[in-house]
């Protein structure tokens, strides 16, 4: 690390100190605050991750994915009033790769969910994936961090996408829930390959209309030969939820057991300091040979004297590594 | 690059070659093939990209995004069948973000292009974003100049999402569409900041449907003032799209003409050479640090003795950088 940089640390330490202690207290604002320097790549996030990282672990993480339409906020909003009843505090983060398209949805979310707005123990917040970010996961492996040091029991990770980056939902999840309707039935025939290589437990929602018993049997014989259960709720009418939040519980029991939880924790360190790794080279790098070299290289590039392969092993090759 | 990759490199130099050769000659089976090696990220493409990038810079380069049920497929292939009749060369990637979701919606896709499967001068190939990729954009950059090399006049790029990268749709597209339904009017309301911040051109399809004209005056004067030009379009009855190519076409005529174009190609290779840059370093890195220490460090990280961002400073600081 440069000494400019390192000195701002330095000077900055009882600001990082009181960040972090703000947040193993719960702070649900001091989180807000730092969720938004994860989000701006501020050096500042990393110090304070430094001071949180030794207490995490303890969350359940569960990812939500499925197509639009699924239903997939209304059934966390009924996940998270179960898990309420239990005592449990809940961390929700919503994801979009779809950004800026989710604007209006995300407000919508945001007023259904509007109930735990007031509750001290739910926290809800959505990440943004707008350009400019080289990947979403290192954001979002640091803000599940975030929650799951703030004292969160759960954290609820919602998605429409998956496999953004090296850690994908599927890779940072304990449990891994993939929402299907009747609608979607069809489609879902196509895909159970898909989904079996991601989800852990199957969710049917929407099972008061037409065609979720079918789909339900269908699915339900095939999964289950693969280790994968599948449930059937109705959000909007409440049910199953419960059910669902056993299965939950279960699961992540399950993996614990079976050390599939501390190989998936292995798994997350691994990517996660290697892209930290990353990082850190990059900064390096682009404070090496200077905003001037790297112009005049994409100058270069730009006319076609030089293919941007051949100019990055160059520059490589100076770094004398 | 380590001794043996070299040698390797040296070995399969007339493959590269022959590759190379049969893209410019614009060969559809090579060019499958050298998207599947950039797909898997085979050090052989990046050799081949090597021979091909001189010859790149001639397609025009079309972003087309917009919500699922926006209706751009139909239109995308109605866009094609008009650039035929104007003579053009189309290549098409597709990108979902949302895979495994999409699997039948991507075969959906191919059944409706069929009629274009038949005709050599169109190249259609969906692009994957599954997990362990580290974002999608340098793929996708490479994809686009393999079309580009083969001879394709036009590259439509369909994705429903955005900025997964350095480079976004928006960063490398030379034009950016944005695809409205007056059923979405409620939601476009509150995205006109998104809209604009990437939109080139905005397309209301489903023209026909109530509401399009109300949506089309009411974006059209706001979006305007911004110099984005609104097109109306119902792409199954094929209405409004030669305008929209005309539309395509004066944009990059001006883009060219006001020196944006210059500037896109500029960022696009600084972004290209830095993500090269950025790979190169971690296959070093790799190599030098070995996997058994990785495993170390990711061991000592789950285990809490060391935060990810410690670990990396000293990886970092190992490398004599």
């Amino acid at each position: 690390m440069a000494k400019s940089r390192f000195r701002q640390t330095k000077k900055r330490k009882p600001v990082i100190d009181a960040l972090a202690r703000s947040i193993l207290a719960g702070n649900t604002r001091t989180a807000a605050r730092v969720l938004s320097l994860i989000e701006n790549r501020d050096p500042l996030a990393n110090e304070v991750m430094k001071h949180l990282y030794s207490r995490t672990g303890r969350a359940g993480v569960v990812g939500i994915t499925g197509s639009a339409g699924s239903g997939k906020s209304t059934l966390i909003d009924r996940m998270t009033e179960e898990l309420r009843r239990r005592k449990k505090a809940v961390g929700i983060l919503t994801i979009d790769p779809t950004s800026p398209f989710t604007g209006g949805a995300l407000l919508g979310d945001r007023v259904r969910m509007r109930g735990h707005f007031l509750d001290k123990s739910v926290f809800i917040r959505s990440l943004a994936t707008r350009g400019g970010h080289d990947g979403l996961s290192g954001c979002l492996c640091a803000a599940v961090q975030v929650l799951d040091a703030m004292g969160k029991d759960y954290v609820l990770i919602e998605t429409i996408g998956i496999g953004q980056d090296q850690i994908g939902i599927a890779g940072l999840a304990d449990t891994v829930l993939v929402i299907v309707t009747p609608e979607s039935g069809d489609e879902v025939q196509g895909l159970k390959a898909g989904i079996l290589e991601i989800a852990d437990l199957l969710v049917i929602n929407k099972a008061d209309r037409p065609g979720a018993e079918e789909l339900f049997l269908n699915l339900g014989n095939l999964l289950g030969d693969h280790g994968v259960s599948t449930f059937k709720t109705s959000a909007t009418k409440n049910e199953g939820v419960g059910a669902l939040i056993d299965g939950i519980e279960k699961h992540r029991a399950e993996c614990v057991a079976s050390g599939n939880h501390r190989q998936r924790s292995l798994d997350i360190s691994r990517a996660q300091v290697l892209a930290s790794v990353r990082d850190q080279l990059m900064v390096k790098v682009q404070r090496k040979l200077g905003e001037r070299e790297i112009a005049h290289w994409a100058q270069q590039i730009a006319d076609k004297t030089v293919d941007p392969y051949t100019a990055a092993e160059k520059i490589v090759g100076k770094m004398g590594l």
